[in-house]
């Protein structure tokens, strides 16, 4: 009933270690089915070499297993927080990927220095605040999802828009329109992550144009965007 | 009509990848063909696994699809102004290497250091100035190519002695008297930023002797150059 | 007799490699079968890529060989000492592994720094103090050893919650509950490192939040650990 | 009548790709026949995919082409000033491998941090002085010999016992008993080079311990050496 979903997010979650994203199992990702109010997410703790796609569990907007044999990533309760306050994101995907956690570990937003950047990102990527004591003492993965949309929402960033952030002390999530599209912007992000870690060492002050960072998102996602093939 | 143009200008692009230069398709190379006044150049946004040699664009030098079913790279008007403005150059790439990036966001001229330099560029590589706010809400791509032209002119550096440039927050273009050999020079361009980066937090103020860039350059490069097979 | 420990000692030392975590032989694994009071350890100086399961070393306790035509490595005495310190070890490995050993030449504990250190290790990683000149030019590995156990002692860290150790001027060493742990123990190790010096460079007074720390730790390691399949 | 030699030669060139210390022809090895007083050289600017072991030159010891079409490597006077003043040295190599390449134009010696550089160096790795104006309008390549040479001797470090030196402004040239012994200490070089840049990064001040040095050099190299199998 859901292989199409579970392929996809199987296949998705391949990607990582192809891309250099992961060590062992320090990653997963989620697709949502809407229609059937159901997400599709990698087991927690199984290896990528030995994962098969029947491994991938079905799970229902309140965590509950809807079909499989495994546990479900111990990060779900956050895709799901995602998932519920964005209904336009289709897919999910967490990794501690090595430069951009470095950045969510000293705690400071991605910076917007170059064009690299502005193709997929409209701005700073923000870096969510400390969880409180009780947050982790309580929900902590629940939490680590509503700490995310807060920040978003606090500094009214349209997650759309940006669609990465890194959490304090801890390391990023991305999203995008599917499983694929979210491992996408996860690449992206390791590497203007890596970038701007070096930039700054060279030049500690230097920001983007805002008009250049303008131009390069909307020649590729603006109502008048032209690259690539339409 | 095409097709040795087309050959070569998607074995160069198939180049990049294999030298680690490109993420997703980040990155182009063309070739022109100056008998018969056109480019070949990469399809925008085609992924370098599925691409096929026959998806390679025909344009002539106003930028018009001679060949071709699919859009040229979206950075096409910046490779026909150097295409115009350099008479001797018959290759020109456009990536956004990692460290020649770096050196880019900052906003830095990368440094003659050593030899390794010294054996393809003749003095530091310019970073451009930013466009102005009109350059980059006008004709983009192509004012690109106009404040390239401008930096070398305004420094009187030979385009041929110095074959890349970086272009402020954005990330580097090379070029060469061919497609091949434009993607040459955008690895040494990557290699010499990287070991440009970490030679100046070891040592802020170094540069090298200008003898020993003149001995190097001149012994690959001079009239009576001795280095390789002759 | 031993056949099965040398196979699994020899799987290990050969995820060394795998995991880029050696040059040519600079690492070696062993693992104890605590019952006949023997460990299997790799062979002095030998190449992995020629290395073959019978080149495996069985000593005992004292170091003695008990089966094998090879020199055991010449870091065996620390291993034995480590052994005989910590009963809930089952394997060892040590590597000149490039981001931990940096830590360990400029003598600075790794400090935790996020989840991915804390998922692992529970607080800084140490750093020995120095040998002194009769440690080095006595029994220099067995001494090596002792310094490492005399500094979890002295600063009552629990060797099973922070399984690896930086010796100062030299070079990490990891365990874990048999040689396959030791080395997982190695290649997070070796990931935290690097991240860790990065993070530190941008960020210079960071630090995990003890709360943060404690969460990670448990919910892979505590009573009520929920990572993973169980 | 050199085929032996020809074929070390070029088995030892060919390391230099798999172990990532060349981009492009951006190395060289030799190794010389004591007896026959000849060298074998790899040529210049050949690329190493398409180099076959004929294409290595034979070259007597005033550089005179004795057997081989091609024209040896451009360093090759380089390599003979070392072969005349070293007598104990049976092969050389030099790269432009990136860590070592950016101590060498920062202008700084490689210091001894650790046990790993220990191993295989016995002391910091020298710089030369920088190459006078008159030396490289000259003969440069003999004069870059000349005056490593001049370095050693007048630092009274054994050229045995530190196998390594860095040109400045230049590059790493390596040396050992044969080419292989060579380009394997070429390796390590690119490896403690790495090491040494984060390590004075993270501790700008800190130095082996000179008794750890003796222990670790002696252990391997000296008359009581106990590494590996003998």
């Amino acid at each position: 009933m859901y292989s199409e979903l579970k392929q996809r997010v199987f296949a998705a979650n391949l990607k990582l270690p192809q891309y250099g994203l992961v060590t062992f199992t320090w990653g997963n990702v989620s697709e949502i089915d809407r229609e059937k109010g159901v997400i599709a997410i990698k087991p927690s703790g199984v290896e990528y070499d030995v994962m098969k796609v029947d491994d991938m569990v079905i799970v229902d907007l309140n965590g509950a297993i809807v079909e499989g044999t495994l546990n479900p990533s111990s990060d779900t309760a956050t895709h799901l927080e995602l998932y519920k306050a964005y209904p336009e994101i289709g897919g999910v995907v967490h990794t501690h990927s090595r430069s951009a956690t470095i950045w969510a570990q000293a705690g400071i937003d991605i910076p917007a220095l170059g064009t690299t950047h502005a193709d997929y990102f409209y701005g700073d990527i923000p870096c969510t605040r400390k969880l409180s004591c009780d947050e982790i003492a309580g929900q902590y993965e629940k939490n680590t999802g509503l700490v995310i949309i807060e920040e978003f929402k606090h500094r009214r960033v349209d997650p759309m828009a940006v669609p990465s952030v890194i959490v304090a002390g801890h390391a990023p999530f991305s999203w995008g329109k599917d499983a694929n599209d979210a491992v996408h912007n996860a690449v992206v992000l390791e590497e203007i992550s890596a970038m701007a870690l070096a930039t700054r060492s060279l030049n500690s002050g230097i920001k983007i144009q805002p008009e250049l960072s303008d131009k390069h998102y909307q020649r590729k996602h603006g109502d008048n965007a032209y690259y690539g093939q339409r």
